[in-house]
């Protein structure tokens, strides 16, 4: 059977999260908590759904939850999206951004990406008949490139997708850096789209800089975020996009021919929900913890530890352990130590081997010592 | 802005239940019931929500709820499908119809589609590249033309979407006509997407010819589902697609892209909820209940009814009722009646007009007896 993806396997997080099932080991592979959420949360949509609120919701999304949004925006980043015309709710953000890259993207357009990148992107440009371009991130730091940015930038060149908090190298983006994005696309009709679903984890008293502070961005851009990411419910598969109207009412063209619409009693539940934006303020200081006691651990190991400056995500560098290369790396941790990891090279076109591995951090502090005692070891 | 999807608006069902709500009229248009799910599915959802169920489900969903769907499956039709390979669970039938069209629709691919027909699948073809070969159903009786059918198809005919119960004409293919369709596939290797989400409504004694039963149709088949038409739950957007290996391993290349998977606790609910077949056993004679209701109530005023043999729809003749157009006619009884209804030119690219308005039945029956109190008036 001729197919659109021939070259496509199955996703990396599946495929080691099922060998860490298989192999009962920790699973600090794919990015998820272990912990639960809030029980106010599950209360919340258990009251939607007992309120009868179980049929279609409006296509663009429950309205509160719409303005909670836009509330959110506007309180944190200070740009004002009008919840009725700018802001769609998502099946989860890999589904926003497909729906994105499917509205914009005309076969031949060209599409920057910037390597390493999250494993959905590349297919999800090929998809729209787009042209990928990868840029790599400066190997080592995985700090952006903006040299080898400008020099990518054609009059073909579409969108360029950029991520902060990064996932999977934990950097992320400076004030300096999204002034200088600004700087190069000023010329240029390029769009913007801004995964940002790590926003609410970003550490050591920084200030996520999302697209929406920027003017000259936030006019061409998408914003794609994650309410699974920030209130621990990766499974509820709920996300949300915001961007201009007239960006809008493109992207919407696709989402109601792709999901139509979003699980309305999660909605009602997430919208009530929010009304306290305590659950997202003391993110940053819950994570930091965690990442802080991770970071405590792995040097009693042989890894040598990147920065983690926001995500729930820790990179080390595994040359002193062992001369596999990644991808071999991570199945053998897995199966012989009991620890799951994600390799680089997955986020890479060419499964390029930088010797780094990733670890998800959003686990129960007995889950991270686990793994660290496992790990220390080696 | 250039993109993909220039010339489409705002899919039909949010136009006329936006201005049913404006009007406060009956909302007969859009198809999703007005009352509500059984108690003991809301909570079986909210038992796994409270075990902490709320995480990533695997990319091809819940092994319980795949297992019992391929039960159901076997149990209806006949067939054997292998849960582990062959059934997917998706964001509702929408999201698995334009992921199939992805999959397996290269540019330049002839896809027919027998109008009128859904009004997701022609962009959804559209933005795969495909080229939409649009064969009319016989009008006024809405039964497939095989020698129309016969006459379309090509060596570049990629696929056949197919639709019964029809929505939205009501109509169910027999037996006679799944055969017709197997013979004239049987020298071909064009793929069937077969829309069945109105399985569990097919009415008067007569069983829903999946095309699960056919094995030479089976065998080239993707067969779409929704959990939220049989389960009154039409905003949880949950649905399967069930296909042969082959093609599963195709379709879900693109799925782990788009959705990446779908609500953990939804699927765990329904999973629970579905160990007992007897609410889609009753579902026929439940809506054939409320169909049997509101045609005797319809036969108080001046439309002519069409047969309504499965689905939750009952499309009428309007012709001695008004001369406006079908769309206007729409607007003018949802904003001077009280009542909307879904104009069938919709359904086609053209607009074609033959006349006909589209019910939704799927409606207490003190909503159905509200509507059609005003509908007498006429
Ligand atoms: C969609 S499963 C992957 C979760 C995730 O974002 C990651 O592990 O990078
Ligand atoms: C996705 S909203 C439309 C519901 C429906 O299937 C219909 O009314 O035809």
């Amino acid at each position: 059977l001729q197919t659109k993806l021939p070259a496509v396997g199955t996703t990396i997080f599946t495929v080691m999260s099922a060998l860490a099932a298989e192999k009962g080991a920790v699973n600090l592979g794919q990015g998820f908590p272990d912990f639960d959420c809030d029980p106010r949360l599950v209360n919340a949509v258990t009251d939607a759904m007992q309120h009868g609120l179980n049929q279609y919701p409006p296509m663009t999304g429950v309205p509160t939850l719409r303005a909670a949004v836009a509330a959110k925006i506007e309180a944190m980043y200070g740009r004002t999206y009008d919840p009725a015309t700018e802001i769609t709710i998502t099946a989860g953000a890999t589904q926003a951004i497909i729906t994105i890259i499917l509205a914009v993207v005309r076969p031949g357009d060209e599409v920057i990406v910037l390597e390493p990148c999250y494993d959905s992107y590349v297919p999800n440009i090929e998809l729209a008949g787009g042209t990928v371009v990868r840029v790599p991130l400066t190997p080592g730091t995985f700090r952006p490139d903006f040299d080898k940015i400008a020099g990518a930038l054609t009059p073909r060149t579409r969108a360029i997708l950029v991520n902060s908090p990064h996932n999977p190298s934990a950097t992320v983006w400076t004030r300096e850096d999204m002034l200088k994005l600004q700087e190069l696309l000023a010329p240029t009709e390029t769009l913007v789209i801004s995964d940002e679903v790590y926003e609410h984890m970003v550490f050591d008293a920084k200030d996520h800089q999302s697209v929406a502070r920027f003017p000259g961005l936030a006019a061409r851009s998408f914003i794609v975020s994650s309410f699974g990411k920030t209130y621990h419910v990766t499974g509820w598969k709920v996300g949300y996009v915001a961007a201009p109207e007239s960006l809008t009412t493109e992207f919407r063209k696709v989402h109601q021919f792709n999901v139509f619409t979003v699980n309305t009693p999660v909605q009602h539940g997430l919208a009530a929900y929010m009304a306290d934006p305590q659950p997202y303020l003391q993110l940053p200081a819950f994570y930091q913890r965690k990442r802080d006691l991770f970071r405590e651990g792995l040097k009693r190991t042989k890894f040598k530890l990147l920065p983690s400056e926001g995500s729930y995500f820790q990179c080390v560098d595994i040359s002193a352990v062992s001369d596999l290369p990644e991808a071999d790396f991570c199945k053998w941790l897995t199966s012989e130590v009991g620890v799951a990891a994600i390799p680089l090279s997955a986020f890479y076109e060419s499964g390029f081997d930088q010797r780094v591995v990733r670890f998800c951090f959003a686990k129960k502090d007995e889950t991270l010592n686990t793994a660290l005692d496992r790990l220390a070891r080696l």
